[in-house]
């Protein structure tokens, strides 16, 4: 995509593509047409360091910007993090250690590095322990006075959370306010985020005004659902595609997505044009879906055998087992004295289960196959010879060895 | 007084005289009956360094825990102080220097010593910078993170304010909490204050057991009634009897105390015993009044001579100008080329009015003479010869000199 001779009026359509909010778009009109580099914003949660596709939707908005020319700020909130949630009520955000946090950011923006271009002409990576550490309680009261607890009470959570009856903690009321003075300190002209952040983006452009500065343009992206279809894309939810996972996994997964998201996922995740999408669309849906797989897996990897992936994604749906599988190495210790273990043991070593009862639950469905054999007792003893290949569905195998 | 014979019980009788809130009544009964010394705990707000008998009520109440014993500690809130109110919102609170802080500080803890035992081993005085300076931005979180929303809301002037549309900034949210913080940093046993502070000292029982300190025990004394007999005692509202007036200023003042306030001021302000003030209200006022004032006056000026005092409050009743008048000096400047000044003018110089227009008010209602004569004509200029002595109402004069 070549994007540097696009006209004003170009550039707008292409950064609206897929965006649901803009605010506003004469803002962001004349701070295209200064023909400045903008900085524009996205801010990381290294709480959540696996990215998958959901992710890459609002990174190649930012990566849209990088190629007309812009900075991406990249502002891991470090310090943050590492405050987690004193209240301990949310098991959701735990609070981590400094080197937690760094570990994660660094993973983070490796998986970046597959959406963005790392060029430092183009990328600022940041962290707001270098602003908010040294705040002292006067600069925090100076900053909380900015805003008025009527105004942070409309965050729709919040106002469910109150008629509810469900407890607010004081200083969840400062978070919106530190990630707005983030904004400040890193002098943004754009903020990206997912519409879920549209609040907490919208305050930052009242408190860069306040301090002064103009306030930035504010853009969200869609959440992306997954593929069971009705959930929002995430890893906990096991609906998600893993912008790590390995080329022939991705294609597999996306030959999956509900037909209903076609439009969404080509709109969002591909640069097809809006007339191509509209035509895949009127055709075939397997044809639709083989023209995503090989869109998205050739964009996040490159060099891959794009033919090999769905030659082996056919395979699999006709019954066949790949040669090429990940391999699962039981250590001895797990065996019992005729050298064997439980299937729904062995289900959980294999990273099929996260625990005996869904592997029990699994096996109960029939889910569950040893050597191309459904599975019907969860208590069976199998013993671990020249190695066996348990698979889930139609295509998660693992081959299980010996260590 | 003599105290220190006095059991648990009739500690608490005295401590509960007069007062409006006691949380609990259990917790201070425990705390008396452990024999420690107390910590006694009275915010001071350095930025009203006027006290006047309103004051007292809570100042006297300390003093009867120094009386059995405990010691009281004056908090100077000069921190906060400083920081003021930083959405510039409210007039009623400006930011202050440190320098202005420590000294409104000094002046309020001079007037505290006539009320107070200023034995060190008696009173502690502590200023709040001493631990809310070195806090940071992450202290703030996890302060912050002890409270919810919904309960501070609940106190009376935030929901009303919420209800009503007038905004509510983020950061006094935080007051409370920090004031309650305070508690936690002074181990304080005992918090007082006014009844309407009562909100806040409950706050810093909650914050003092989340820090895993005991509850405080809370104890409010009552808003004073001015000499207007309607609003509470201010010195903005002109209804107020200094700490520091002269012993027949506050005689007279006191003789002026509404009827229906004697009690009121008898049990807050005294220490007569509750059936002495029961013979004194049903015999005459004048009595009852004369008896009120002898009590506040030596109280406050130990070696005043009250006979005076009451024969000039007397003197001035049937008209006669006092011979000891303040002395006001008027600048060369302030006279026009024949050697006179504008009566209203004359007035705001001497101090009886805070404007020219208060005084023009004041001399068309007739309330204003000149060397005994009402005065009627604002715009009368008068000659400054030998000295005249203005006076407002029946008791407030003023001798005017040539500077």
């Amino acid at each position: 995509m070549t994007t540097s001779s696009l006209d004003v009026n170009q550039q707008l359509d292409l950064l609206k593509r897929g965006a649901v909010d803009l605010i506003n778009e004469a803002d962001l009109t004349t701070k295209l047409q200064s023909g400045r580099q903008l900085r524009v914003k996205l801010g990381a949660d290294p709480t959540r360091p696996d990215l998958h596709l959901g992710h890459a939707v609002v990174l190649r908005k930012m990566r849209q910007f990088q190629d007309l020319g812009h900075k991406v700020i990249m502002l891991i909130g470090d310090f943050t993090a590492m405050i987690g949630d004193p209240s301990g009520k949310s098991k959701t955000r735990p609070p981590l250690t400094l080197e937690e946090t760094r570990a994660n950011a660094q993973s983070y923006l490796e998986q970046c590095a597959l959406v963005l271009d790392m060029n430092p002409e183009l990328l600022e990576i940041r962290y707001n322990g270098e602003w908010l550490e040294p705040m002292g309680y006067e600069d925090v009261i100076r900053l909380a006075s900015r805003y008025t607890v009527a105004r942070i009470l409309e965050r729709d959570d919040f106002t469910k959370r109150l008629q509810g009856g469900t407890p607010i903690s004081l200083h969840e009321l400062l978070y919106p306010l530190t990630q707005a003075y983030d904004s400040v300190a890193l002098q943004a002209d754009v903020e990206l985020g997912g519409t879920d952040q549209l609040f907490n983006l919208l305050v930052g452009r009242d408190i860069q005004r306040d301090y002064g500065q103009d306030a930035q343009v504010v853009l969200t992206t869609p959440l992306l659902v997954g593929l069971d279809g009705v959930e929002k894309m995430s890893k906990s939810l096991d609906n998600y595609i893993g912008l790590t996972d390995p080329p022939e996994i991705m294609f597999a997964k996306l030959m999956k997505v509900p037909d209903a998201l076609l439009e969404n996922y080509f709109t969002l995740l591909t640069d097809l044009s809006t007339a191509r999408i509209a035509d895949l669309l009127a055709g075939h849906p397997v044809a639709a879906h083989r023209e995503l797989a090989r869109a998205v897996t050739g964009w996040l990897h490159p060099s891959a055998d794009l033919e090999a992936a769905e030659e082996r994604f056919r395979a699999v749906a006709r019954g066949v087992i790949p040669a090429d599988l990940p391999r699962v190495l039981v250590e001895a210790s797990e065996l019992n004295e005729a050298g064997q273990v439980a299937v729904a043991r062995l289900t959980v070593l294999a990273g099929l289960a996260t625990s005996n009862g869904e592997a029990r639950r699994l096996i109960q469905g029939r889910g569950l196959k040893l050597d191309g054999e459904v599975l019907t007792d969860p208590q069976a003893l199998v013993s671990l010879g020249d190695g066996l290949v348990l698979q889930k569905g139609k295509d998660k195998f693992a081959r299980i060895e010996m260590a």
